[in-house]
């Protein structure tokens, strides 16, 4: 360990690189042009990367200089101006929408851009429009002739979407719908760019036709004028006020008074009503939810994993720079960095990133995979899908949430100053935990499709006829051990045993759940009660479902880099770490039923213990 | 249950509480006067909190309306002119410093305040100053003819106090010190008040007398003009920029470059340099931090936990008036607290917030017992008030703050919103986890005390001398059991049962940490390193003694309610919650070597989830 730099009150500002951090950059173990290719996927990607964010940096309408001292409305005004600037400059750079020169600029932009509802208003229309909805609307969308959002949640009502109250009333005389907003609570609440930016809104409301009430459906409702901006009749709408983050979005309320819309504004791909008041039913009860399963998607990738990743490598580039303290008496201030506690904190965090990187795009394979069937009606993997996206937007949420955090306090006092860009970081990503499905509601929907799972396992295993399970929960059927065979510290730095640990955790907590249920409705219970009465316990056999699932896909991952034996040793450590790392913060399931011993917690304690000093 | 309450569009805004609150107000199992009395400490001080807030709450000053539209500077304002606002209505009032009144009003403000390192400044100067150096500064600063501010963390320095660079190098020819900062990083950086208002600042340096270095000592630094308010020359001082959260102060930076100060400016009741340059001790080498353990103590009951109540309150009464979703399909929706999942994550945190009120409570009256022998150079208890006041800070700032952002996170997207209180409430408590100590440092403070008394305790078991422990550590030599012998769930109910597991496992993590560090020794590796490669299992040792000592003091403070036993039973459910939802989140401890079995767990599962139906 070299003499600590010191900057002395003389010396200028310059650009040079702190001697910490370049006598760090100078020992990788492997190459880290080939790493950042993989993560990009590929060489040409990272290039292109590269290419669109040298044109974004160079950009002054896109500098950050007055980011954390402008006011509310200046936020919103940059945030607007920026948006427009890129998409002209798209237009002109012939970046078209979804293309990934676009996704590589959104990110170099840092995301404070106004009008992101606007896409989600163009994935709706995507999953949930007729293709002559898709003709109609798709091209005014895209070149922002219109400004749309998506009004879902109420001032009332959030994820539990049955209970939104705004109504869409068939009036088959005039072949219009009455969208209506008949109580304070059914105030459209929070969706962005409504509360100025919007001039159209896809409204979700409960359909009512001949009489009869249809639950949610999507419709497109005009909400300003295309000529003055004014609101339009019968529409009350404004900006929600100040928020944790999220500045530069006008977040909005709206409220409809008897607002006529023709018919064909409902979305119509899984639900028609015709013009005599007819509702044709095409796709199931849960189509219309298709749009947020997008969405939440999305989200993962290109908004909540990268915001952990931001914060690891701001507090991890701190730490090699900010020394503390002495590790030995006469050395000199030790890098923060080579604290056990300090690794403790930020490698966890880390390898985390890197998990929830490879899961993503496993999910977003996955999706890609079945998208295309369900748009044609085709509903057999999406109970699947939806069950495995809401876990791994509730697990990932959760994480990133807690990472980011640790990680601004891994910085101490700085951490605490929005300079260190950490602060927006934090109040950004903790958003995540309630939007696109508040977390614990999720984990709830994911107990029941794993109950659901394990009873049909069960029964399966009683009769001839073996059903098969989605591919996500195959394992609740697999073979199972009583015992962890690890007799070594060494042996947890096995994917397979590791793995199989957390199935068996995984198998025993959802097993145990619905022992739970049962006993609860066995004792007379009725079946809402009892399950009222559980769901704390569901809540832990689903963590540790979704967390068995981030390592499986993190460890498959990694298994298809042999080609890249230096950076497959790396990142295996990470992966090796994720795994641990929850053990240690579960083990009690691990020890509940003696799969693991004390004496085995011990040696996962020591692994982990020296990774972090390989990692380092 | 009772059909929900809807607001209809017509309604006019009225005062009038909700009715789902009211129905929930009108069914206390207990008197809640009387409880309130308790927490107050006598009816005499609950008399004498309202008559104050009533003053407060009256005056428009103090108005929160323009509370979260405020620029920085507009809130640097207002925190001033409500500071001296205040300042004058105690004198009018005749609320002394320091007096239950001005701690109330204090209370009442809810914190906004310029200034208040005006008062840690009072409270050093009290700690560490003569009797002349308090006789003379102590009445500038009661009647504000200065503003003082406590500058010790530096730019490149924080917990670590002993690595501070600014110097006071002690020139005998003309019995001054010198302050300097000789490089950048030596610059003061955070002190609140310092960027714009401090006159004065209290500026911890290393002191140089007679060519030899003596350590961290205080010294006043007048920095502005009393006349003009400009920097004085030598000084360059100004503001650090914006941060999470406390707008309204003005966090500051400050240089010194040989700025010339008196000989009587160094606070000397526990060190003096006379004329001729000659150092004269009068204290240990850790009196210097007396300071910080008088502030930690008042942080906790004044600020930190605080923050975690108002944070609760909020919540819980959202939860009630909040209906979401269905509990059986033909009922109304439900109030959310009716959900297992929502009691799981709101009580928690209030059993906590009355955890850390009882146990703030003793430790404030350990230290009034203990604070006045220091003051007289009885350092005794010294190392026991350090260790206790660190980890308990450590522990209730990591719960207060992981508590407060559960609550907001209660609240759904309501909870994001600024105007819910709660995201300020959350982003201020989580920097007690960093000021006043960052809790890794703290928690290993703690852990080195542990070791120690572990250590003294076995050599002490051996020989026939037996030295007595400090009372907070004696369990160390009580008889232990091997294992928890409950049998049914119920007898965790048992607060003698609960307090004897969390002691075990204390002492069993303590003895492990103990073994760890030997096992690295006797294999080589120097003392320093050998520490450093097992801080993470020393963390956990001090995490779980502070656990112990805060379930002791709980169940300690409700013995001694036993003449109020409807207040006793209800808070006694709360103590029960906290120590079982406790072994709960930390199984694996309990486990571990046997102590719980995997079907006491359950049995601890099985009571705490009767008891959140009970506490509801």
């Amino acid at each position: 360990m070299g003499s600590p730099a010191r900057v002395s009150m003389g010396d200028a500002w310059s650009w040079r690189v702190h001697p910490d951090m370049e006598s760090e950059r100078r020992r990788p173990s492997f190459d880290v042009e080939r790493l950042t290719n993989i993560l990009d996927g590929g060489a040409e990607n990272t290039a292109l990367r590269r290419r669109v964010e040298s044109i974004i940096h160079s950009d002054p309408e896109f500098s950050l200089k007055e980011n954390y001292f402008m006011s509310q409305n200046e936020h919103y005004e940059a945030g607007v101006k920026k948006k427009f600037h890129l998409q002209m400059l798209a237009r002109r750079l012939g970046w078209s929408e979804g293309s990934r020169e676009l996704r590589y600029a959104f990110r170099a932009v840092t995301g404070d851009l106004a009008l992101g509802l606007h896409h989600i208003f163009s994935k709706s229309l995507q999953s949930l429009g007729s293709e002559e909805q898709i003709a109609k609307w798709a091209p005014l969308c895209d070149q922002f002739r219109i400004i749309a959002t998506y009004a879902q949640t109420e001032l009332g009502h959030g994820t539990y979407l049955q209970g939104l109250e705004t109504e869409a009333t068939y009036d088959a005389d005039t072949q219009e719908f009455v969208m209506h907003s008949p109580t304070l609570t059914a105030t459209k609440w929070w969706p962005g760019d409504l509360g100025r930016s919007a001039t159209h809104a896809l409204v979700l409301a409960q359909l009512i036709c001949s009489g009869a009430r249809r639950g949610m459906h999507a419709f497109i409702v005009p909400i300003r004028s295309l000529q003055d901006h004014s609101l339009l009749p019968g529409v009350t709408a404004g900006d929600i006020g100040p928020k944790m983050d999220f500045e530069y979005i006008d977040n909005g309320f709206l409220q409809l008074d008897h607002v006529r819309i023709p018919r064909e504004n409902m979305l119509s791909r899984f639900a028609q009503v015709l013009p005599d008041g007819t509702y044709v039913k095409l796709g199931t009860a849960q189509s219309n939810y298709l749009s947020m399963v997008v969405v939440r998607v999305g989200l993962l990738l290109d908004e909540i994993n990268p915001l952990l990743e931001k914060a690891c490598v701001i507090a991890i580039r701190y730490s090699v720079i900010r020394r503390q303290s002495r590790l030995r008496p006469s050395d000199p201030e030790a890098k923060v960095l080579d604290y056990q506690t300090q690794q403790h904190k930020l490698f966890p965090q880390l390898a985390a990133a890197y998990a929830f990187h490879f899961t993503g795009t496993s999910l977003r394979d996955f999706f890609q995979e079945s998208y295309g069937a369900i748009l044609d009606r085709d509903f057999s993997l999406l109970p699947e899908l939806h069950a495995l996206s809401s876990g791994l937007k509730a697990l990932i949420s959760e994480f990133c949430t807690q990472g980011a955090e640790l990680c601004r306090r891994a910085c101490g006092g700085h951490g605490y100053s929005k300079l260190s860009g950490l602060p927006s970081l934090v109040s950004r990503v903790t958003a995540s935990c309630t939007y696109e499905g508040e977390n614990t509601v999720l984990y709830l929907q994911v107990a029941r499709f794993l109950l659901k799972s394990y009873l049909q396992a069960q029964a399966s295993a009683g009769s001839a006829s073996k059903t098969s399970l989605p591919r996500s929960v195959a394992y609740l059927t697999a073979p199972d051990l009583a015992r962890c065979p690890a007799q070594r510290a060494a042996d947890f730095l096995r994917p397979g045993l590791y793995t199989r640990a957390w199935a068996h955790v995984a198998v025993r907590l959802i097993r145990d759940s619905a022992h739970q249920l049962q006993t609860q409705m066995q004792s007379g219970a009725e079946e809402h009660e009892a399950w009222n009465q559980t769901t704390v316990i569901h809540l832990q056999a689903a963590k540790a479902h979704c967390y068995y699932v981030t390592v499986k896909s993190f460890a498959e991952a990694l298994q298809r880099l042999d080609k890249e034996p230096a950076i497959q040793q790396a990142l295996q450590r990470l992966c090796d770490l994720f795994a641990l790392h929850g053990i240690l913060s579960a083990a009690g399931d691990f020890l509940h039923d003696g799969f693991l011993s004390g004496a085995q917690v011990d040696m996962v304690r020591t692994a982990y213990l020296d990774l972090l000093f390989l990692i380092r």
